[in-house]
């Protein structure tokens, strides 16, 4: 089952408090009684006022409220200091193509994968391209399993010259959560379980961005195993 | 006062459980009454089971706690099914460089940054090089916006041939939260408030990552206003 099909709309604000243990609770308590269910919640700033006080800024992405009874909150929850709307980063940001890899194949990869992806959100696509760069079984593996946390994540393509054991292991599960897997044909055994192997990196990056999106005729499940 | 100075360790665990209103509110209380501090919350799932139901996994990142007290939680919230240990997206995907832009700059900015990371990420950094590709100037002053929702983000790097308007004012909004931002030379008035300017876009999205690296003698304070 892809990630695709589980899209529904959000609104989103962000919160000014005192970095005390009992805020987010209230919020979070507030939000479900209203019947809206928290989606993500992201700390994006902390900072100290003229007296001293932590400060904490907010990022709340909601399902199941409409704008104005989230951004109500301000008058239920004494312990909030300030609550504006934001967009949910879904609508900013939109799908997202991770790239994870090393060397000179990774920033091949990326930009094919941008140049691409600038082509799909002229014609009113999101497609973000998130990258980073890593060496080492573990640390790769580290970040394949990683791919599964990160919201809006579609599809992962991974651009070295060797990759196996653990990560292959890593590409497995990753699959099994319903993102797929790109590979460049390379060394090791990730070519083996990848949902398709590419040679050439730069194409390999707009196969990929192809691949999410809306606007392109490409089916990743249509090309399970083959390679060019 | 820059975000880097805000990092304290956190713990994440991902769990399963049905998607009702109530069950991530107690969870948050649950974290709360043990003294823990959520930091994020990420939605990264949606499934259902055999019988219908519908599932979601969430990621959840708290400050204050053991990972034995975290992932104990599954004990005192029946609602949940599953929680497992995973690591925190900061230890496996680092500090960020956003990259928002378009057409041949933004790829070859990106080309640049990843690069660059690569070889800080070899010397035991982890930095990562996410990238919005847009036109237009209601989507990028959206865009520049949300960078400051974004966690992990420590720098911006903006990557296209004319900029200024509403993105000026964005621009200068994410700067008063701690976050710079580097601009290739281009028309428009963003270049008049930017951090640095560079003209080359692979020397731009070089210098960006230096700028957020450890491993490079490189200060976006040192070179206010400065253009290459």
């Amino acid at each position: 089952m892809s990630r695709a099909e589980h899209t529904a709309p959000t609104v989103a604000v962000r919160l000014d408090f005192v970095d005390a243990p009992g805020t987010i609770p209230a919020v979070v308590a507030h939000v479900a009684s209203l019947g809206g269910t928290v989606r993500t919640l992201s700390t994006v700033r902390r900072w100290q006022d003229e007296a001293g006080e932590a400060l904490v800024e907010v990022e709340l992405e909601v399902e199941g409220l409409a704008e104005a009874q989230l951004t109500g909150i301000i008058d239920s929850v004494p312990a909030l200091r300030g609550c504006r709307p934001t967009q949910s980063l879904d609508k900013v940001f939109g799908k997202r193509l991770i790239v994870i890899g090393g060397g000179a194949q990774i920033a091949q990869a990326v930009l094919g994968a941008v140049s691409e992806a600038d082509r799909h959100n002229l014609r009113g696509e999101k497609i973000s391209v998130d990258t980073i760069p890593l060496v080492g079984e573990e640390n790769l593996a580290a970040a394949v399993r990683a791919v599964a946390d990160l919201d809006r994540a579609r599809a992962l393509l991974l651009a070295g010259s060797i990759m196996g054991g653990d990560i292959t292991r890593a590409v497995q599960e990753l699959q099994a959560v319903g993102i797929p897997v790109i590979s460049l044909n390379m060394v090791g055994t990730v070519v083996d379980v990848a949902d398709l192997v590419v040679t050439d990196p730069v194409q390999a990056g707009t196969m990929a961005v192809m691949g999410i999106a809306d606007t392109a005729k490409f089916d990743f499940a249509r090309q399970k195993g083959r390679r060019y």
